[in-house]
């Protein structure tokens, strides 16, 4: 069946070509994003990042090294008693790197304060502990009157692939609107280290998992079914042109099941003046 | 100075009539928007609600046993170490007189768990302990397949008086249009009980501590001003009305401060599909 005008681009599911970016107009430009949003607007010169030992924390230090200077970014690491010892190797690959300030803070205490309560399943304590580092972040920048700075890209952002008031938290976030392989095209650019850049993505919740592994998909193939879907195309012209249905329904689901997790809560509106509904202001600073 | 004729009420400093509710109607329809939008909308049919022992959740609470029947309402209190023992007595009134499912989660265990690590101010304390509260509600709605129902009132919410990423988390809040004036006017109608509605509200993180003495004006004054400025009218219109000019600034500060708080962190914007920019969707189901 013929492509309508309407999605005139072609659909090819073997090319990474729409997602590849200019990675240094990218990086030139985020870089002025942070400085912008956090020191233009808000007077604040400090940032705060928890480095996981992955990919998107490693990329979102290089940014803030360079918007910031490296001794105006404090890198924190904040290991669970479960956690891989490779993520605090491979954070400090980052913190040597670039010469961040560097915090450790185990959160085993703050956790197992309340996991001991009752047994968790490995699902609810990852979000536990992925709350538990919210808390220290946002307390270390109370701290230091510095700000958090998110590390969240936008195919876990699509897929509500992240745990609620924890990864989304941070009032400002570079990579949000990168898809993961555009994120790893930018950490190429920026020389992040090999070892971080070439390792299987993980959340390092539980033993051996990979993000890939949770969502049965490769990161390659979910950003390009994404790019397609987000810019309007259906999903049946995904099919047509040869991307697997089985992976274009699944795309779907996670899109569509999780929409509540890139929106604010819900408000009952009993008056003229609701915020968020017709009380509407952008942030001031 | 004549009043503009696009500002056609008048503005009356010792009226509360403004901000009069017919609290009947009101609380049938906050009841019938728990039901939609927990039940109808997203199928589920339990809630779980921190009780402070104030008059947020006790109100919520009240709104709740009728929405999903007392045996389908979890209401957990969340003593830390230094909170009062009233607070865990008048929870325990609405737990009695609603029969509720209750539950006590001791959070000092999960605080000191991290605060051990480092002294912390009373307010950054504050914060650390609003924030253990959220992921117990969380993780205990996880658990039981519930959702956590919100507490947080407009006054609060307008004066930035909140924990972020705490008080506001919940995905449904029934209480977050009404002032806090208003909150009491449905408490009464309610039938909450007395020690509750006539005790001093505090947050309970530091002994001794009330809102209306952090923030210098009582609730009655600040919903009276709130009122008239969040419909328009210029604060130099309240001043010459009567309204303290000191207390309409200070108003005005607290509002202008905080919108941060009332929005979604903010995402660089690279692509035609930024999420919230131009990929807009509403909550699915």
């Amino acid at each position: 069946m013929a492509v309508p005008v309407f999605w005139s681009s072609k659909i090819d599911p073997h090319s990474s070509e729409p997602l590849r970016l200019n990675a240094e107009l990218v990086s030139t430009w985020l870089v002025q994003f942070l400085r912008d949003e956090c020191i233009r607007r808000r007077g604040i010169t400090q940032a705060v990042i928890g480095l996981s030992g992955g990919i998107d924390s490693a990329v979102t230090a290089y940014l803030c090294a360079q918007a910031f200077g490296p001794d105006n970014v404090v890198a924190v690491r904040m290991p669970y008693k479960t956690s891989s010892p490779d993520s605090l190797t491979h954070a400090q690959l980052v913190i040597d790197h670039l010469g961040l300030q560097a915090l450790t803070v185990d959160i085993t205490g703050m956790v197992d304060g309340y996991a001991d309560w009752e047994a968790l399943t490995p699902r609810r304590l990852g979000n536990v502990c992925a709350r538990a580092r919210m808390i220290v972040l946002f307390d270390l920048s109370a701290k230091l009157g510095a700000l958090p700075i998110g590390t969240g890209n936008k195919t876990e952002r699509m897929f509500g692939y992240f745990t609620w008031h924890a990864d989304d938290s941070p009032p400002i976030n570079p990579l949000g609107d990168l898809f993961k392989t555009q994120v790893r095209q930018l950490a190429e650019h920026l020389q992040v280290p090999e070892p971080i850049r070439k390792k299987l993505p993980t959340a390092d919740l539980e033993p051996d998992q990979t993000d890939e592994g949770d969502l049965g998909i490769t990161y390659e193939e979910a950003d390009r079914i994404l790019h397609y879907r987000m810019k309007g195309f259906p999903a049946r012209l995904l099919v047509e042109a040869g991307f697997e249905e089985r992976k274009v329904t699944q795309v779907d689901r996670w899109v569509d099941a999780t929409h509540w997790k890139r929106r604010p809560p819900t408000v009952a509106m009993l008056s003229s003046s609701s915020i968020g509904d017709y009380y509407l202001r952008p942030v001031d600073y």
